[in-house]
């Protein structure tokens, strides 16, 4: 390989991961809709918002299904993340709906 | 709405939810193959691996496309992690490679 094929290789990789990424971030926020569903039906029915066993079966559903090459705790990592932020988005919200620090 | 269809609602979102983090898992592992490639690729053209340049460049990808309804910050905190456990991957990859830490 020539530094140049080698270089347009990198921008063609490059532009592979831009629009994963995109596609990544569009099925996040569709994710975070769907919990603020679930928030709103808790909310209704008076469920308690923080489920320890349902976290366990996000994480088994994502651990149970990953083929790699990232790794199970490399997976588990990054969906404790998006499960932390996605809290955020509802606790902001909650805060919104009962005008305690709404701006 | 009744108990029992608040119930079957909740249902329905978390079958969503278990079916969206799937795709976005498949996502994430064919975004690592897309760096493990670029890895090679970097270390044929004796390359440095690490590029604060190209990171702003994917964070400015993401938050610049980001609809919501998670924020920005919140877009970029996962994609931190995200970035964080596939440099874990490649890192893990090149101790294999040469050798040095490999099982």
């Amino acid at each position: 390989m020539t530094r140049d094929e080698g270089l347009e290789a990198l921008r063609k990789c490059r532009d592979r991961i831009d629009d994963l990424d995109r596609r990544i971030l569009a099925l996040l926020n569709e994710r975070t809709r769907v919990v603020e569903e679930i928030g709103r039906v808790k909310h209704d029915l008076d469920l308690p918002i923080y489920e320890p066993k349902r976290e366990d079966e996000v994480f088994a559903n994502v651990t149970g299904n990953n083929q790699g090459p990232l790794t199970p705790d490399g997976v588990k990592r990054v969906f404790e993340r998006i499960i932390d932020e996605m809290r955020n988005v509802q606790r902001l919200r909650m805060l919104d709906k009962d005008g305690n620090e709404s701006s």
